[in-house]
């Protein structure tokens, strides 16, 4: 498999889009020479967003989290699969209040959206018909058993919008060790329904959309052809880049393994434009 | 929609197949009519089989549950979807523990084939080497959360046979409100790992096959053409039935009402050859 | 089920967008009354777009067909998802010539992103490694026995981007009658390889943004909540309208008939804000 | 991977049960080996059996096949997927004529069933309501385009047992190319219409069942544990054979290649008790 430099590449481009995790960052902190090759970019006034499925934190934490880690990204340069939620759930008629699956945390978007926002383990049947909406936000802050079936009773009995504000089956929490994220308790209500929910976060392309229009805001016009997604996942990252029409480069530091990224390219069919090994050299 | 009388049809065959739950018995108890007509059957003797796809229970806990609601079912009529995990697990090489998600009842299946069962919610990392294979039995009896994870990442490690006791998605506990049963659980696993465990239960063939092959012990050869299957679940008892080639009746004292009957034949394309309002009459 | 009168809820929107076959025409013609309605429309200066999922026909060739018809749309005022694909093949890099699925007429959009376009018939293994991207454009053009499999087995040896320039999976021929559409035969080859393609054409909101940007061009600022979508379809137009974030009207003119609209939204858990008869009143 | 030799492997087991394609034969002719393998075995009167995903011979006519080959096969020693679609149609009631896509030859499955063939290249639409049955046998034999948008149009209208004979969506017609077979042009028409047929052929177990009743009626009681499996594909040899729960050795000299197994096995979680390099040795 024949790698580049990534400080090669980059210079090709205008833009830079960065996936997060895998990418800036992994279970075990900021990924080496993340913080150099970031403030050289800010150095040489490159405009960059950072892209994540992430609908559990906000923006501002997000960039919190980074500068502990010594690492500075401003909140709004950070593009989170929860602020699509939050721009679906202020612009569409909504008649009711928001049920949710999540942290406190995460229920911020919600009420950023200036919708009633309502957690799962407060719900009811009583409450059936105060429900205008319900959103997947994090994998935490209920009781699983008891409150997906809640969820699934509710469902089977209004038609209503469900967002799946982070569509990521799982997320890693240690070297080897997983664990199971929102999206794939959404996929399991999904497929006991036999319905299709909204989802956001890549690979679908409103976060690049989201991402570039912001971009264009603050630096004018931009042409797309000068766009480098960078990620450290096939189906996410690579994807979602590849479909709203940039060139991708995938990086090694995460997800994709030099070990396994050719037979996965090959399987997927899911093909980067350029490959690293980190974004450090 | 054309309906027929259950006591008509019943005439025309040797042997009746029945699926359990929407046709014997509901959340309400023993079916109006159950009774006088598996009495009648009996009387006649006419050789039956009841079909159901359940691992949380034995043959013989079922019959025990229908003598009390006044219904005299044999044990040994009573085909389960767990004696199928049953028979795979006593011919297939295991080498190790079976582990499984559900209640002790449930495990009952695997210490009948001889193997030493361990519950998901007793295992943890340091046991990976010991396990042979892991079975789905029962929505209950283990932590969701905690639970379902070790399960995944015990199976990104481990390439080992996985079964699934009962594919069922939903089991009904209300009139208008329903539990998710194992089956969707497995079915959650299956999607976050993209690979597909060995599911029993209908419409799989094997439950049709296994009893069609004690039928005949019992009573010497058999023409398919002669056996009858009542189901209230298309895609279950009437796509299972059909499948194994014989011919199928649909209840409506059960998943499938007046109401949508129509409609969901249309749209699933799952045919019965008769409709009966119900086993009653 | 509760319907509503077009012409009342229009007014409380700023902004229409309008689904093309079901909506403005169909097998027949025109549909009745909506030359009446979008001459109204016009006269009131009401902005609107017309999105069609169309791959095969340019923008030119519907406004040319819309005006034999009696009606006047003209040419950018439509959006197809042929000029999705073009966008796409404009922007992204591609190593080589375009393969396409289609008939001479829809290769014009890869012509237009300045690409070089071959058609699958003209294909032989010899030129493996000149093709850069894959299209699929339409259901005729080439023999699909020999073309799909040619397509097929170059994609097996070739990891490059395959974009499928209209998701639908059936065309209406006749008032009872469908032929099989270019989205199907894509979805054939994506099950074959095991791999999934990029997709343009609603329900995905490649459209809707283009649209809408196109819009704001023309109009200056808009404002999302003050937009509606007007569909016949369930799972292209009212799904992807409320992914994009905007207020959806079915009508009943076209693939939802009065009869089954409500058992379909009930099924598939996708649900409008409003449904009139057609866009007649 | 650690690989074994099929000759010590095959030494502990009773019965064996082998696919065709990939085991005993490939594009080439007979694979390396196999005529001394099965000479073997015969000599030593162990009892087997061949399992092939096939409608469009007779057993027969494969018998003969292999005989050019120098391969002795008994025509009764030979379970084809075509035989069990032939074994449905026999028991289960069908009110018409059996309508078909695939070669004459292929059709033989249906008359032996004693009922009426009708290929989909004579059918017109003015027959609608004379066809009882569909069945899905061979890619060849009528014309794509025309013919299966005849079957889309009257699958749409009429709700009768639609039955895949083949499952298979592949097969290969030299060393590195494929051709699309019978199973994947079905999961075009079910994809289309939303539905499943009634699948036949590995990975499903009636094949398996067909065989194992076969071999006890000429050799009297057998142990499932002493059956050994012998395929080159995991997803439908070795997936199957576990289901029907008997050990399976993977051959290397088919689908599945050295250089990928250890992948497969891992990405698809099916694995096989044994992997030798072929049925040589």
């Amino acid at each position: 498999m024949y790698t580049t430099k990534f400080s090669e590449i980059v210079q090709k481009y205008d833009v830079v889009l960065f996936d997060s995790y895998g990418v800036l960052k992994n279970y075990n902190g900021i990924i080496e020479g993340a913080r150099e090759t970031m403030a050289s970019l800010e150095k040489r006034k490159v405009p960059y967003r950072v892209l994540t499925n992430d609908a559990s934190s906000s923006p501002k934490m997000l960039s919190e989290k980074f500068e502990i880690g010594g690492l500075n990204i401003k909140t709004e340069h950070i593009v989170t699969s929860g602020m699509m939620a939050k721009s679906f759930l202020s612009t569409k008629s909504i008649n009711g209040k928001v049920l949710y699956l999540g942290t406190e945390n995460s229920s911020q978007y919600i009420i950023e959206a200036n919708k009633e926002a309502i957690s799962i383990s407060d719900y009811d049947d009583s409450l059936i018909h105060e429900i205008g909406a319900v959103v997947f936000l994090d994998d935490e802050g209920y009781q699983w058993s008891t409150d997906i079936n809640k969820a699934v009773n509710l469902l089977r009995k209004r038609t209503i919008p469900v967002i799946v504000a982070n569509s990521d089956k799982l997320y890693p929490v240690a070297k080897n060790d997983v664990s199971i994220a929102t999206g794939a308790i959404a996929q399991l209500v999904e497929s006991i329904l036999n319905r299709d929910f909204i989802h956001f976060g890549k690979p679908d392309v409103q976060m690049f959309a989201f991402a570039f229009d912001s971009l264009i805001k603050e630096h004018g016009e931009l042409n797309k052809s000068k766009v480098l997604m960078v990620g450290d996942t096939l189906h996410t990252d690579i994807l979602g880049g590849t479909k709203f029409g940039v060139d991708t480069l995938l990086v090694l530091s995460g997800n994709t393994s030099v070990k396994n990224a050719e037979s996965m390219i090959q399987s997927t069919g899911v093909a980067p434009d350029y490959i690293a090994e980190s974004i450090a050299h």
